[in-house]
């Protein structure tokens, strides 16, 4: 719906409602259009704010490789462009991760901070996934293969057969197209060496961190040592669900974003 | 602030603010002064009603043994005596199985049902705590040290030592006072034969569900079994929580009130 | 060390000790080799026996597609080969798999059943990664990223960083052998239909069924589903763990299976 | 069966079996006697040696008040009247606070080292649990209700009806019995302030760490700290169970014992 410049590349973005601004940070296969059944919810009493990062959705594509934290530099420009002083900065996946890297570089700029399925680090582990995805990617059906079961939780995958199926039928073209699959290469490698551990003391905002136990790609450990690194940190789980939370706890996901966003109150004395 | 009259009992209830009803049922220890710290949040957005049950706070007190189920009649009282039709209810021990009661009888006044360290039934292990609790009732120090250390986490008691010592000294003249030890033994025995796992596939309210990770008297298997009857459920864990979530984690105890009670959506067609 | 004939294929077996007779069923991409480090405890006070799968080590490799039911066949043909009546069977993962075929199909030859990191059925979500499996089995890296992250835990990949880099260089010339991976397709197929799930009650045998916390392949809902349905089983997880729980922890993996397989006594009488 | 001299106070032990010798230290309630169905595995390929602490079972009575560090001196006397140099120690509960202290002062006399439903302290929210204990501690019926709650899990009680009422009846003469109430009383003084947590480096033995998921005395992060803080640590959880995981799951119970205390190997190189 709107789109401004950043550094000579256009980035896209959308905005929705009014009220306190919510912004979200995409996963590294979603777009602005993942968030369709959450724009009615978020925008409800919110100034709802989505963003395609750089090689993701409609906006533009970069020509070689580049680091993560520039996704951060996009997110404060987009910030700067609407004159928002202050956020609630919601995160999921490698969204999650440019929001933590936001977080420690702009603390004044997020308001609250909402981390799903997020990891601190990529390690050797995640690394590894990340090169196998790359191998795969001269193949849609290998693509498919390498990157969904990670994502869906067994559970959902057998309650959600037809879904599924439907999904890998939309899916197999976007996987075998070029102008998604380079991008998602790029976009996968940027998050290489990304790695806040020793920085997560910084962060001031209150932050709701959520882990689902069935997720393979963050396991709760990560999300277990952003809690006990944060210093004002709330710490949930969802039982069940895979990494993909919003698809599969999107009840869950609102109410648990929503929630923490708009209560009024940060600060408790226990009386 | 206010009462009406219940079977020529006085019942005492509390409201605050405007918007979609939002009505909270104590814990058996508790009453309307225990959301002292909620009162702001939780009226922020929403007409926030509290209520005490009869034995409970300012509410009347009742002469012999009677049954749990005569609160969810004065649940229902209430509702009418303010012309509410539908309500988002929430309760938290003692007050979630009385909304249970309340949901399964009065589907239809119910909205959205949020339960917190709730059980479905008495069974005979809650049953001889709640004994232990009564044979301990005479003496002031053996009731605050069989129930408390039930009711918060080890962890909580390590970390908030002051406030508990505080907390020791301000319950210590309660729990030698007859007027309110005479009616928590009735409040206990109430809840003696309690046992609606039967019936909970009739709950039609979008419900949520949240466990304690350290919640002893009402451990995660009961919650687990919420989940798995209550058809329409939703299932999330707080993993540093003992039973008494609103005082162990009162901003995620917030904001999934809340987020839950008042997300404009409670059904999502993932695409 | 010894090998008999099946259906005109040369099946190889190892034997060790002397004692309850003690029959270990491998994981997929394993063979007798890979019990080298158990060699020693496993044969102290059993007679231990190893077993190569068709199409695994040094057994006889297939000429085309089958089903898993065979490698129970070969189980039961070295049992009488050896002459041995009942036999304490140990299964991980693939050889969990034979075990409970084994084991529903022959309840009289089974005196006790160890089943580690095992589930009951090839449903949906694994079939898809047993694909992503075979896809990628033309590239020796590939198949390495797709297979290897999926058996190990994160944290071991974090803490045996160099014998995770030897066990590369290692399996690097393996993964680019089709006479490795050829046989590796056809094992992986031939769980493809894999699903004992209702036949899990007929199981007579004293069970050990034992899940790890970062098992990604067969999760911990696939074992507790396991001890729902086995009649005479036991429970116990592995919080530190992925699927490989005999690599990861080699220490407990022993002590759970020689302790179960030779406690003199199955059943207390609590007094 | 035996008895030694300990200070002039007779010390009552049982021995049965030859092999490796396994010394068994009881938790608060127990004596030799409740060991009765597990005299026969333990004793099978192990020297089986059963002790009761002072003020326990068939042991001396004390006059006054004492601090539990002496029990692990009367297990050093038992070993040496026994001339064993080496045992491996299973303790359970109080009697797993006793091992520690003993692998501390003695890492010498410890092969190998097994905690059940152990802690490295008693914090301020377990000495509450005591004083409660003692509180109830006039009245048999008190007595019960106080303890026998927080031992056993919900689902055990649920499960095992006959079994608990059984053994209500068996209790309430004992627990009318000050010969039995004022040691009990003694013994819950005695760990008052027992705090190895900045000790466990020291200890040297391959240690097994068993939590259990519903045992609420010594809840799972306090396992979870013991297996941080001891070097050569291995840990597992058994699902179903309370604190008393001997009674709850004596097959488990049996075999995680027997398993690690028989294992010939305790290190294990992975290949």
């Amino acid at each position: 719906m709107a789109s401004f410049d950043f550094q000579g590349k256009s980035i896209y973005y959308e905005e929705y409602g009014q009220g306190k601004p919510l912004l979200v940070l995409n996963g590294i296969m979603m777009s602005c259009k993942s968030w369709a059944e959450f724009v009615e919810p978020f925008s409800q009493s919110n100034r709802l704010i989505l963003l395609d990062f750089l090689d993701q959705g409609r906006s533009a594509r970069m020509d070689g490789p580049y680091d993560q934290a520039i996704q951060a530099e996009v997110t404060l420009a987009l910030l700067d462009h609407l004159g928002i002083d202050r956020a609630c900065v919601l995160g999921i996946s490698y969204g999650g991760e440019v929001a933590l890297r936001f977080a420690i570089g702009h603390p004044q700029r997020v308001e609250r901070l909402m981390l799903f399925n997020t990891t601190a680090r990529t390690g050797p582990w995640l690394g590894d996934i990340g090169d196998a995805w790359n191998l795969a990617s001269g193949d849609a059906d290998a693509y498919y293969l390498t990157t969904i079961p990670v994502i869906y939780s067994p559970a959902f995958y057998r309650e959600q057969q037809d879904w599924m199926a439907k999904r890998r039928e939309t899916l197999r073209p976007v996987f075998g197209d070029p102008n998604f699959i380079q991008p998602m290469i790029r976009l996968t490698n940027s998050a290489r060496s990304y790695d806040v551990t020793d920085r997560l003391g910084e962060i001031q905002a209150p932050t709701l961190i959520v882990s689902c136990q069935q997720d393979y790609l963050t396991p709760m450990e990560e999300q277990q040592l952003l809690h006990q690194r944060i210093p004002n940190s709330h710490y949930v789980v969802i039982p069940g669900s895979g990494h993909a939370s919003m698809y599969e706890q999107p009840m869950l996901f609102a109410a648990l974003a929503l929630g923490f966003c708009n209560t009024s109150k940060a600060e408790y004395h226990i009386t």
